[in-house]
């Protein structure tokens, strides 16, 4: 999916929700059949819940790749299952030297066929640029996260006086383009978008950390927005395990659906 | 395997190899049946060419997942091949959310039975720490990889005047002891292994880019063993793609001999 149809997609729907599908199976109300069947009829349930009311998915590859090669398919069945109409991230936080990373954009490009990839900079350029020159895929570089352990390396000061992470905004946005990168600002890091903005004006961001996490969703988008909106804002547990009086799917659906009215009335 | 017994291998071997498990599709001379069908049968010959010359070996997530739940079981399968008698690096470049990366430590520690699982630091302790704890496992810590992107963000100056790199080896070697830790430090800095030695005296470093990459084999040894040995060298092209005359097989075996014999030459 290109920039042009991700927009189209959020002014249509008023929505910019991105839905986390982190299957867990401790957590999902579905008891029958291997856990790779539980989590892939899980994840169904949530797709069809929560379809109307938002633009994207973001499978989590660690809860599928603990159930190994059986977890993986249920990740591949899931990615098929959403289909062309949604905006597609892996959240894999890959990145290896240049010829591994070449592989790691096939997994995530060709054989999962997914729109976009989340990746990690520590390694630099030559691990991020493989990634690049798929028509209509995306990087989602990490540029500060929303977990407490963002502090320990993103916040470090440089000798320039920039923080880890500015660096990496500034840099890592030369590589490619608004086109085919965006970059992951956790919501838990709102006092940070404004200088954010002035690094990255037209970027997409894909924003984790509304929900549970804590983060503060109305800084987010009064700080964060931009022309094109600019903003993906991901809920992973905090819409697949609302309290329910025993219709989840309702509940599920009923928390989407208030994340986007929220979002319609910030459009 | 945890340190004692890694430590009696590389003795009683006489060396310090890990053979890095990279089956590229267009270089591996076996031409029938599916791919993961290929890669399996490659790496088994791999690994009985070259079990008694080294005491590790480090499967590439990356070559699997392009083939997805098939490539997925093509990993799974390696790895029981491998067995007990090695210890086993799943170079994976993991690392998220703490609640994420439990489910990695379980995707990679459990599911896999993997020894070990590469990291990437860029999220902080609390991305980390759920893979320790697990007995006779071990994080192998990104610290000075061997890319030339090594240079974009990893040799960034400090405002406290040291290197990203220096801050991520010293913070990381708290979180966890040289018993369930390693760092990857690339043999393309050998200028550097004086110092990180000084930062990490007791931990084992794990170390690619030796062969293909470049890297200087006797200057890594004479600066980056310690008491212990303190280093696993990693080969993977360099050994698993040798020119041969048809006896791919006996190609293999013989790189993966001479390097054995190099490395006895300096313990």
């Amino acid at each position: 999916m290109n920039k042009a149809q991700l927009i189209h997609n959020i002014r249509q729907k008023k929505s910019f929700l991105c839905v986390g599908l982190d299957p867990d199976i401790n957590r999902i109300p579905i008891k029958d059949g291997t856990p790779a069947q539980r989590i892939l009829a899980f994840n169904k349930a949530v797709i069809d819940a929560t379809r109307p009311y938002c633009v994207a998915y973001k499978p989590n590859t660690a809860f599928y790749e603990m159930y190994g090669s059986e977890g993986w398919q249920a990740l591949e069945e899931t990615v098929a299952y959403i289909g062309d109409d949604h905006f597609i991230i892996a959240d894999a936080k890959r990145g290896d030297i240049g010829n591994t990373s070449k592989k790691y954009a096939a997994a995530f490009f060709e054989s999962l066929d997914a729109d976009a990839v989340t990746v990690a900079p520590y390694m630099g350029s030559d691990s991020v640029m493989p990634f690049l020159g798929h028509t209509d895929k995306w990087v989602v570089l990490l540029g500060l996260t929303s977990n407490q352990g963002s502090n320990d390396f993103q916040m470090q000061r440089l000798s320039s006086g920039k923080f880890l992470y500015e660096e990496v905004l500034q840099t890592a946005s030369r590589w490619g383009t608004p086109e085919n990168m965006m970059f992951v600002i956790g919501a838990t890091h709102p006092e940070s978008f404004g200088d954010i903005r002035k690094i990255l004006p037209d970027h997409f961001l894909l924003v984790p950390g509304i929900g549970s996490q804590g983060g503060d969703f109305e800084a987010v988008c009064k700080y964060g927005m931009n022309a094109d909106v600019g903003l993906l804002i991901n809920v992973s547990r905090g819409i697949l395990y609302p309290p329910n009086d025993g219709d989840w799917v309702g509940a599920i659906r009923g928390e989407a659906k208030r994340y986007r009215d929220k979002m319609a009335q910030v459009l």
